[in-house]
């Protein structure tokens, strides 16, 4: 249509740009000096940290449907699968030492599970059908008594695929395993809602949602036990040692404010489209009922 | 000498404020659209953020005396500490099993000596005098060819005490245990070389030097096995999988530019004042020489 050299971006898989709105937000904590403050320190400067990190704590778990107190930042998305395999594997209860995945998996899962397989851990990876997806009847055939996680992204980022999760989980459940889902390029797209998985561990980023590069999360459901991959400080309730990063966290949790307003414009928009719909069936087919 | 109310920030050993060039750096990649691209992806977006990558690990690098080649980006200090140690001690030959810390390290590396320990590897923490100094005899007496890795810190965080690193790092090499500094408290304020100190691992971090948080590095001097800490892409030659934070990290080459810029303006003022103190007392003094 035009002529004029220029770059078009093409890659929203890799990753997507910054939101105008997030970069601002972002801007504004560093261009305001009293934003500098180690949010782990005690002074004001500190706490008014703390309380942007609660905030966007509080508005990314609202995103999946989680609690506050179930969510946990981390540096990337990578970051999150990491701590979701290596952290479940290490606080796994004795006796408990299979790992279950699948070949379709980001490499955050999948060179984990090699990792964690050399470090004496068993590791089983599912194949995949044509269609990319996992058969829940080779699941359950992997799954034993010595499962403690299971990791099944929740859909691919070649080909879209979206995998049997609520089925899957309940299979691992049944076993006494843990079920971790990556979600990181799902959340940005689908209502994703940890209740209705059923998953107990959850990954996902900001910048695969327009937000900042930086800045992950793992949701960990109450009651799960996963051993911290940093370890130092008191930051993340001990599971993500290092001082937070105040302006990128911020950045994510106004872009998760974003993804939710998006989606409820979008369920809006639909609904109202479904209505016209119907709407102009009922005038136009005389007779036409409504079921 | 002010009676107005007003927050003055005293906690520098905890955080820096973000220099305002440092800020504005950074700022313009959030602005600029053309900057938002995966690091390592092939397209030119993606080149273009692998050209500013390089750009500041060339000058963090420069910072530390170290080849561009042996700096490696984390997302903290912390992380930073923690790649060296699990890193180092999971790289190992057989037979090496042994780290030996001290006990005055930040919780960085404290805590994850303590984790390695549970990890069945063999953990010796050496005590420090009234001044917050290990004893070279204790180093001496604790090492054996069974000693994988030293990490003494470079100077305390709270009393700031200097460590005998040269000394340190020259016993190690000789039963051929790896030596690794955190130098995260001192980069910002002496001059640190890695060949002075003769260190195989160092660690530092962007906002102790009045850059952003979320930005570290470890120096790994080249031929040293570190294993990565993160699993997943080739980022940062394989030694830490996840989206490089591009942003992040041109604001830490930025501010790692500007220390270089204060460290050499404040050793030519040092000199113009010694050489000015030494005129004026030729001057007054009769007879003096200078030796």
């Amino acid at each position: 249509m035009n002529a004029k050299s220029e770059n078009i971006y093409l890659d929203y898989a890799a990753t997507t740009p910054l939101d105008s709105q997030v970069a601002e937000t972002m801007i504004g904590f560093y261009r305001d000096e009293t934003a500098f403050g180690n949010a782990s320190s005690i002074h004001s400067i500190g706490r008014s940290a703390r309380a942007v990190l609660d905030d966007s704590r509080d508005v990314v778990a609202s995103l999946i449907g989680a609690d506050y107190s179930e969510l946990y930042f981390t540096g990337s998305g990578t970051e999150a699968d990491n701590l979701a395999l290596t952290g479940t594997m290490q606080a796994a209860p004795k006796g408990k030492n299979q790992l279950i995945t699948t070949a379709i998996e980001h490499h955050a899962v999948l060179h984990t599970a090699h990792f964690l397989e050399k470090q004496g851990f068993e590791v089983t990876i599912l194949p995949v059908d044509a269609e990319g997806m996992i058969r829940l009847e080779e699941l359950e055939d992997a799954l034993s008594e010595r499962t403690a996680l299971v990791s099944i992204m929740h859909a691919n980022n070649e080909i879209g695929t979206i995998q049997p999760i609520v089925e899957a989980a309940k299979m691992a459940k049944a076993v006494g395993a843990k079920f971790h889902t990556d979600a990181v390029q799902t959340v940005g797209l689908l209502d994703v809602s940890v209740e209705e998985l059923g998953c107990d561990l959850l990954s996902l980023c900001a910048h695969k949602i327009y937000g900042p590069k930086g800045a992950g999360a793992l949701y960990i459901r109450s009651g799960t036990k996963v051993s911290p991959l940093i370890h130092g400080g008191t930051q993340e309730r001990e599971k993500r040692a290092g001082t937070e990063n105040v302006p990128a966290l911020a950045g994510f949790g106004k872009a998760a404010q974003l993804t939710k307003d998006r989606r409820e414009a979008d369920a809006i928009r639909l609904t109202e489209l479904r209505d016209k719909f119907i709407e102009m069936l009922m005038a136009r087919v005389p007779g036409l009922r409504l079921n």
